[in-house]
């Protein structure tokens, strides 16, 4: 950041008073400029023992799999946004989303929030930035080709939860948090 | 928003390609300046059945009483920033956060994101975003001068799941999530 989206004038790192860390600060009009992190909204779409990823066909990570997700967007909720990240991906539409899991990367300044839910029908297929939409199972899984480590964190707390649900060692699934470097 | 943040051109709005609203473009540049939803973490501070409760020093609802928390900044965990909110408005040092709560505000495109976690020590006190710092039972909170709808939603979920988890109705608290109009 370099100007003052309001003004137009330059801004300056410096810590406001009261404040203990430094801000983009506009040496004119005095605006503070905040920059905090950003939340990915994303989707388990499952349809019976399967679920839905999506083969990226944008950099980064162009033609790996992911679940479908991405940026909240202002005005909406985050289980909203996972919905239509959904449909946008994957032109997929889902019931009964539940929230599942939510995972911060500190260091890009991003928390990912998963939500799982139900495919309502099969008509799905790839929106303009997937390749592929497929339906695995478990054993199916590319795990060595995932675009990102979130999604194979978030996968591996998925499959071991519903294993337990089956094993009657969980009752349901609960929610799943941690960071990943 | 009017100048671009990096070359201080104005910016105009427009859909880019490939996108579906309007974001901020820079009419020189052409960088896109993304708006996003930001997140506040707070914390349901506990000590025996009573829990803490600030009033704010500060506008907005000066003088009203709310639970420490406030916007997650870069670099750090959801967790980390509701812990260091507590430190900040309460001088509060607390052990065993459990997420509990996840509330969106659309409308002012805020997501607040609860803990509970046990206070480590009573020596807590007002910071500067605070008069007071006060441990309530659930019969004495304060319901008519809470600053925020958000705060009186969750603080009834959590006695309500209190009360359930001591009638053995329910095994553990659960993770709330809504929206708040």
């Amino acid at each position: 950041m370099n100007y003052c989206s309001h003004c137009g004038n330059p801004v300056v790192l410096s810590i406001p008073p009261g404040d203990d860390r430094n801000r983009h600060v506009c040496s004119r009009c005095e605006r503070i400029h905040y920059q905090n992190p950003r939340i990915i909204a994303g989707c388990i779409a499952v349809h019976d023992d399967r679920i839905l990823l999506c083969s990226r066909a944008i950099e980064p990570r162009q033609g790996l799999w992911t679940l479908p997700g991405g940026f909240l967007e202002n005005g909406e909720t985050v289980e909203q946004g996972a919905i239509r990240e959904s449909l946008e991906e994957a032109n997929a539409r889902l019931c009964e989303p539940r929230l599942y899991a939510m995972f911060d990367i500190p260091r890009i300044h991003q928390v990912y929030i998963f939500y799982r839910a139900r495919l309502a029908d099969l008509d799905f297929s790839p929106g303009q930035e997937s390749l592929e939409t497929v339906l695995f199972s478990e054993a199916d899984i590319p795990w060595n080709q995932l675009a990102f480590p979130v999604i194979d964190r978030v996968l591996r707390h998925y499959f071991e939860d519903r294993m337990q649900i089956e094993d009657r060692r969980l009752r349901d699934f609960p929610v799943r948090t941690g960071a990943v470097p």
